[in-house]
């Protein structure tokens, strides 16, 4: 068997003992918050059919999909049929390729390139190629998309709503509305890795569906806000409403334009106002558009001074003063149910890429560390479930990142000391080697205090007996157990401190007073 | 977008959320001995570089392993050099079918039929594929094996095992030997699918590295059977030693013998006697020698009688005797360690298929329910980092079935009835609809019932004004929600006990009392 070096894929990640703790941690929180309101847990498989995945992300995203080969030797059942279609589909890449270097080289005037590029002709010429390929390049795709099919029919999960929205629908007998659900498990996505950004990262949603109540908004809301309140992390809460975007559309150049308008102020953080200019100059905004458009975004003021500017400059576009409406609802409630400080802030440049959302929507960013992007974000959607053949079910959710809320409580350094990384509590050190005590009294001192659900194991190894504990507390101290309880040869029983170093002789119910929680 | 009618893959499950409560259930039971025992997480990614998986699970699990294509057009890159690679693999099957078809048509001898294999090959000879086929079909597997590489460089997570190895070699600077981890997580078989065996299914694993000491063993030994008895599964704890196998073989044949003799005696349960003896004549042993076997893995008795006995008949295997030392003294000193009764039971005919174990192994069968398949088991290895450059390194480890466990409580009907789906413990219902009552002084409510730690809601949906409890009550009822706050126009509040039915006025001050856990 080869002995490689062993390593794992670009952007996963082992978790030792300290990082699983700190994890679960986060993890814990966020749970006992969801279930506080009222959210249930539901689990889907790491695998999903690809006709579920494919086409719900944009292009970019199924480019992104991790596909998984139906088994080990997928390839084995070919048919000289099917790799044919393969060899066209490679013949045409080469063929594009060829076409394109004979251009370059065309592009130059130089007699003795334009030889060698006969040469080349002659040897594989792009005409032959252009013959052996019979079909058109759209019959080719379709060809290898069909066989690709063949051999790899499933995909890992890329997020937790479309498996959550085809839950719903196949489930929608059993699941009485409105069903509100909680879910946190691993995502995977092939993008480039790089800070803050891995291939296998996990995702803790909650959605309700079926209601399109704004109780529900304030809900997820204050859910954000408590769950970084326990965590110790500062935030901003954006909130905006897809409606009122519309409205803003709607007055600047045209409902039509929504999508291209929150697609540019999307990039306003990354490119600022003179990029996003640019981009919508180059599809065709006039000055005054642009102008129109950022004079809206960018009010100012208290929220409610910030609505009350907006409905005027919304007041021709019945929907954006609904969303004007949903959002003062919000502002006029939140202070109800949440009795805790909420930096609720009110964003009309907040847009959101995902196209399904239809009303409020939210983004959390950390005000403290180093990380800019979001560590949070949502919005109320009208119609997930209808690609799944389930229409006009409304639902709102939001998101947290585990990942991105790890790197900012470590950089900020706001983990409990006190995290129990599950090691033992006491180790029972003999002051012999084993094979010269009395196995047994140690042994059943041992299930003794495992049966007062105290953590403990005897120390296994071979000892120097000169040095009887160098070996042991080396060990605890690895692992970060508390106390060593020693055990002499007279069976009497010292239990040590390893943080102070203090010990003191004991009985067996002594020590397990002191050990228990 | 397609609205086909959704499904998951094959041999994947949803859990809703009384499925997860259940899994969980279970997790934290076998969570909770683990670190009772000093065992610490870790968590390995779902995907592993193929190298690290192949080769370690024998040909049939290289087979059985889902791999993962590199990104979503992870095909685009191939050549054409690449794809004819492929083309000629195919071509080599395609000719092989055909070989077969010949060979089998020829051992037909009727004229007619010989007359249609003419025809055939006229239009497709075997001859005119070989030529085609340049490379020698080793050459053809090696090319195949490389570009598959190309496209799919990783796969998933096949047990927890290999990835713990792996994990311990790539980070042996950092951990302390002994080395105690217990790991939670789903692996993945493209197995075929059926009553009780899931593509995608959990183990929980608890193993030792780096210590030979048998002290592990009872450990491991309990773990097992504090853990069965907190899920009230009644259990025998089967325990063999690969020495002893070994020591038997050297008896019966020849210690060379001892992969053939385990891998034919582990079918015992599926095959029989009969079956068992016909495979080893098939492989060259004498009528003796399978009397001499037989007699050997049917010795009765207690224990002390069952070692003593095989104790005569291995008297001149060093081996033999070693494996039998070492289960005497598990046997001596499981007592002590243990106050609980402990099923456990010699079973020399008890072999393991996986041939890197070398000492004491376990395996665990319910003994109530319908499932005759183990529900546990392990044993100990002494070079299995060995694989990845890092020997003499011994370990011993047990795995849980979660899935397997799951089905046996359900069918048993052990589940506690109290297990917590996390619902809420009270739904709020107004006796108007929301847009009549003052939203702010429920909301505070609400408020006041989640600082407390109460999982609590409102019913956010237009209910029927005349009969204003039903659909709220409706809704509670499916999500087990035990009482329903009512809040009546005059503010003043009720508590309904959702079981008796029994209802009560109320100050929110007294409801949150009887309320709180």
């Amino acid at each position: 068997m080869a002995k490689d070096k062993p390593s794992i894929p670009k952007g996963t990640r082992d978790f030792g003992p300290e990082e699983v703790a700190k994890r679960k941690y986060i993890l814990n929180t966020i749970e006992k918050v969801f279930i506080k309101y009222g959210f249930m847990p539901i689990e889907t498989p790491t695998m999903e059919n690809l006709i579920t995945l494919t086409g719900k992300y944009g292009d970019e995203g199924d480019k992104l999909l991790f596909k998984v080969l139906n088994s080990g030797d997928a390839f084995k059942d070919f048919t000289l049929e099917d790799i044919e279609l393969i060899l066209s589909q490679a013949k045409e890449n080469e063929k594009n390729i060829l076409k394109k270097e004979i251009q370059e080289k065309a592009k130059s005037q130089q007699p003795q390139i334009r030889n060698e590029l006969v040469h080349q002709q002659s040897s594989k010429t792009l005409e032959n190629i252009i013959i052996e390929t019979k079909s058109s390049p759209e019959r080719i795709a379709d060809d290898v998309t069909k066989l690709m099919r063949k051999a790899s029919e499933k995909g890992l999960r890329y997020d937790l709503t479309v498996p959550f929205a085809r839950y719903v629908v196949m489930n929608r007998n059993e699941i009485t509305f409105p069903f509100k659900r909680y879910q946190m498990q691993p995502v995977w996505r092939a993008d480039r890795p790089q800070k803050g950004r891995y291939r296998e990262f996990w995702q803790c949603d909650a959605d309700v569906v079926g209601s399109d109540s704004l109780l529900h908004e304030l809900d997820l809301i204050n859910i954000y806000n408590e769950v970084f309140k326990c965590l110790g992390i500062a935030v901003e809460i954006k909130i905006n409403n897809r409606k009122i975007l519309a409205g803003i559309a709607e007055v600047v150049k045209g409902i039509e334009h929504l999508n291209t308008i929150a697609v540019a102020i999307d990039k306003l953080d990354k490119i600022g106002k003179d990029g996003v200019s640019k981009e919508l100059t180059s599809l065709n905004f006039t000055e005054i558009e642009i102008a129109t458009l950022f004079d809206i975004i960018t009010i100012q003021g208290t929220e409610a001074e910030m609505l009350a500017t907006l409905n005027i400059k919304l007041q021709n576009s019945t929907e954006g003063l609904i969303g004007i409406d949903e959002l003062s609802f919000i502002f006029k409630q939140i202070n109800a149910v949440s009795n805790q400080q909420i930096n609720l802030k009110t964003d009309f440049s907040l847009a959101r890429g995902l196209s399904y959302y239809t009303g409020c929507i939210f983004e959390v960013v950390a005000t403290g560390g180093s990380l800019r992007s979001s560590i949070g974000g949502g919005g109320r959607y009208d119609n997930l479930t209808g690609n799944f053949g389930l229409d006009g079910v409304s639902g709102v959710g939001i998101s947290f990142g585990l990942d991105r809320i790890y790197d900012v409580i470590d950089e900020l350094k706001l983990f409990p000391e006190t995290l129990s990384q599950g090691s033992s509590k006491v180790l029972i050190c003999a002051n012999d080697s084993i094979e010269n005590i009395e196995l047994a009294s140690v042994l059943k001192i041992l299930s003794k205090l495992r049966n007062e659900g105290i953590a403990s194991e005897i120390y296994s190894e071979k000892i120097n007996v000169k040095k009887p504990l160098e070996k042991p507390i080396k060990y605890a101290s690895s692992k970060k157990i508390a106390f060593a309880l020693i055990y002499t040869e007279n069976e009497s029983l010292k239990l040590k401190n390893l943080t102070s170093g203090f010990q003191e002789e004991l009985t067996i119910e002594e020590i397990i007073e002191r050990l228990k929680d």
